[in-house]
């Protein structure tokens, strides 16, 4: 099968990050299709980058030319999960969503890690509306800014590690969601240091986006994400 | 003041008809600027048309070269509110929760009568986001498409009534907030056939903006709507 | 329009300064009547004097003479708003609900600042009745008795200050609700020194109360609110 | 020991309905004290009456000469409590809460069948100020006023267990609470009629009362309801 | 009236010390018999001896030959209660249910002060089935393993007023509940040492059941506790 | 990888409709076992043979000779599913939980069909502990007994295909769930019938299972579910 796993922001590396842990995560016979969005923002650290990501994504995956199986969307706390669904019929597996229901079957409450302090109430929004924020204990930010992850990558893990350990012990957080896309990759020493299983979202959602493909599930279509009525469109999509 | 009231769709009428409503509601020192996104759906039912509009919106009033005290999003349920928070220091009010918030003064729980079925969960979504969503008895829909508000009126009116009713007798609601920016104007006609106060989310939106202006108080930036980060973006904006 | 501002103790020195901000709030056609309670105590720091105050309010406000456009219940965390909802067909705006409604268009999460430690759980409960608590991150007393934000002003602003500033930072609030009605006119320094909004209800209550008006919206009848049924009194009202 | 049982309405044939239920629940030890509230309506049904109700109670349980070991608010879903919690070391029991908590260890799920439309939100919000609406599935109004259930008892009977049927079958409650201090006596009859077991908020008071005497428990005094702080009041209490 | 009172670890000496609050708070007309389970952990801190814990509770009260009145399971945060309710039509009650509501007519939250650290989950999650947590302010532990309790009373003292001095400063609870079945009788001691009502769950679930028998009333048969279905089992119960 | 799948009953020819479901859904180089309890009741339909099934389950695993990777418990809302993480270090799995989970990623909200009435509260409330009820919009009984879902299939689907009808029109599920492990095989027909997705628990139980161990996560051992603590069993295991 093919999985298009599409990165939320337009920086090459970060897609190329993505795209290797999705390729650790992916069965024998399923191919990984990363992609970098048509137009956006380097990095997405707040609403107005992640609306216009929520977009540059959908036109992306529409603009694919070959068929695929499922599509990722590989940002952590980010808006657009629901415009893929009606616009496909394949499974649209955001990250944010499958590390979370991962980390329920691991322990009795999850906290997510993530980058800055202005994208926890992203994250704790798009949990809410998920329906998977009863058991999350806390999202604690790093302070680890998005390209910072790459740039200086020891430092990262070591304030990644620091609000873990205290998501553990004060927030009383059984596992850990690595909460960006560009921290795929650094779940095995997150967990070594703290003790505890941690999740990576691009991982998780492979193998969330592949189980759907064999069980032949597809996104419903009675409702919420029926395909978008005809309409004229103005000045849209760009030339 | 100047308060810019943003369509969510690119059909002209109906942003005529949400300017006239606004400015029966802005009091005497109130200029209402209507604008028509640059670009979207010339309607927006649906969540791909949602997100598109939430960008256009944006870039409409990015765009808009005078200045201005305050923003509304003149569409119910949509997509887009926190960029605008974020681009802005001038308040920014959401017609679905401006009709919120005021329903809530008026009785115990109170309902919204929508446009189509594909609708209401965009709504509840938007509902739960806000934290309204406690004294919402219901999210109904009247079956009626955007267009067709303006197409057929009258039948549109006897199923929106139809569809009030049920949600005062059936689910206690005891105020009906209008679902749809394209209802504006619609409220005294459904009050009169329902007998319970009904609320046009323009008209509400219109006074709080105001009352914010005139308070002085303004979108905090301390953490979710502090502006965005510089960086650079790729093919965007559209030339 | 004329609205009246009802205190909810009986000292008369709180009915000006609440009377002084509700006037710097209200619109140029805007009458302020203050109301101090026929009866009751100098301040209501608790349930006990609360209901009383609740039952001097409505009886206060049936003995007002003339007529007039809406009330506002002037105390924070306090009973009866239900109470004066079924008295009175016009618009009833309490000062807790309208702080929390402003404020919740300004940020993410807001937090009240309170008086005494008692007071704490009056307000959570009016919170989460009026179905107003998801968003709240807080209430926080600043340990200031009522009659002491008369006395002491400038110990008052020092412990309302740090205990905003504890919201902010520890509780991860962006907006700051000003929980006393005796607080009234203390906002601008407090958003100075917290660099966050800051809402006082009674401001905040009475743009509500007028936009309520402006809308012709009055309480709903059918259900909760109906005008109390005919039936004898034993010993009331007191001669 | 000795428990005070009192009425929130002046009706004083209900009154002694009231007290012969509680006689009937009290153990051989215990002197059941029914009090008429000094001031008041003759029935309560909504705010304003329940309000007032609040005040008139709490100053009949001050004006009782005697000692006494814990007090029942005899009235559903009406204001009060805390205030009688406040002004006393020994215990309160309101009616409502009593029901509720008993009928929680019966079933899964219960009901409440009150007596008129309007006194659905009250008891509503009782339940969910007392933490006690989570398994409550719904409440019901039977359409019978207070005083009707003295005046037709045999209607109120067909009206109270078509209402319970109701609950049982459509909301799948497995147990009944009956919600009005004036159903006082009827639950055997309700419990032969439905098949489940049958709450009585008055009978149930009086065996938590009694618990809490017994268990040598009193109200928390560390906060919420510390007693009154002492300050003047005005025009209270009434000559 | 004869009431059996289950431990729910197989060590005697613990049983004894559960009959004698249970004796201690029952009225002059109830006879406690206290069983130990005929199988199972000599003590209870986790889910796999829980859940022996619970059938070892259902076969034992199975096999008990004479006929009683109510059960009461004497195992805090523990699996079972539900199996026991379907099997009988007496009472059952739960002694962190019975403790949790009686609690919650003491002040306006309660906290619950328990063994180990492993335990405090098992209790969040039976006060969330129970519809109990809304007023929990926290669950905490002291560190003392349940057999510490006997062999260490002081120490257990001193580390469970510790903690109950938190959750009244920290928490801002106002009554506390002991965590354990082993920690019936130190309320008086607890209470003393911290100012607040303490509610032992033994004792509290006895005056429940007293009073459940007292008011006629049985666990609910329509639905959820109906008796088990007639069936064929294998190699159960053990010889 | 070895993926254990244990029944909760003791009939075997519904342990082979399970292995032969979660046969059809394992990758290629999955073995399943599918795993008889030692003891239990035919059919789990209740709270007492629930408990004795967790028990069962337990010690059937425990029992187990040979290594394996993962755990799936195969009874639909029922108990214990805690107790096997204390005990094992590798992945368990709960249907219930799969099919909830694995049903998020497809609508908006999902529906449950069961079996029989009394089944309801139990899955209800295993989905409220698992975090997974937010989005559940109705568990609906079918009516039908476990053993009759091998007896007569075709009765049994028409049954199914209804109630899963009535959950997508009326109560707005936009995906089911079969709630049984029994139904293990019937997804696709209820899906061609109703036009929804349909998650049949076991299936996704083993996506799950084998996505947990391809990312080599595990149960954490930090606190809910460490492993029992060493100490005397009295009776147990029987003989």
């Amino acid at each position: 099968m093919r999985i298009l796993v599409v990165n939320v922001n337009t920086t090459q590396s970060m897609t190329d990050t993505i795209a290797e842990t999705a390729r650790s995560a992916a069965g024998p016979g399923t191919e990984i299709v990363a992609l970098t969005p048509l137009f956006g923002a380097e990095s997405v650290e707040g609403n107005y980058e992640s609306y216009l990501a929520a977009v540059a994504v959908m036109e992306t995956v529409r603009g694919y030319p070959e068929p695929f199986d499922a599509v990722i969307q590989a940002g952590y706390g980010e808006h657009g999960r629901e415009g893929l669904q009606e616009l496909l019929e394949v499974p649209v597996v955001d990250i944010t969503e499958a590390a979370a229901s991962i980390a329920q079957f691991l322990g009795h409450r999850y906290s997510v890690v993530t980058t800055l302090d202005r994208a926890v109430p992203l994250i704790e929004d798009r949990l809410l509306l998920a329906g998977l924020s009863q058991r999350c204990a806390s999202v604690r930010a790093s302070g680890v800014a998005v390209l910072d992850l790459e740039a200086d990558p020891a430092a990262a893990m070591e304030a990644i590690v620091l609000e873990a350990e205290k998501a553990v012990t004060q927030d009383r957080a059984e596992v850990i969601c690595l909460g960006c896309g560009g921290m795929a990759g650094l779940d095995e020493q997150v967990a070594a240091r703290t003790g505890v299983p941690v999740v990576d979202g691009v991982a998780a959602a492979v193998t969330i986006a592949e189980s759907l493909v064999r069980l032949g599930l597809r996104t419903s279509k009675v409702r919420t994400y029926a395909p978008p009525r005809p309409k004229a469109f103005r000045n849209w999509p760009p030339d």
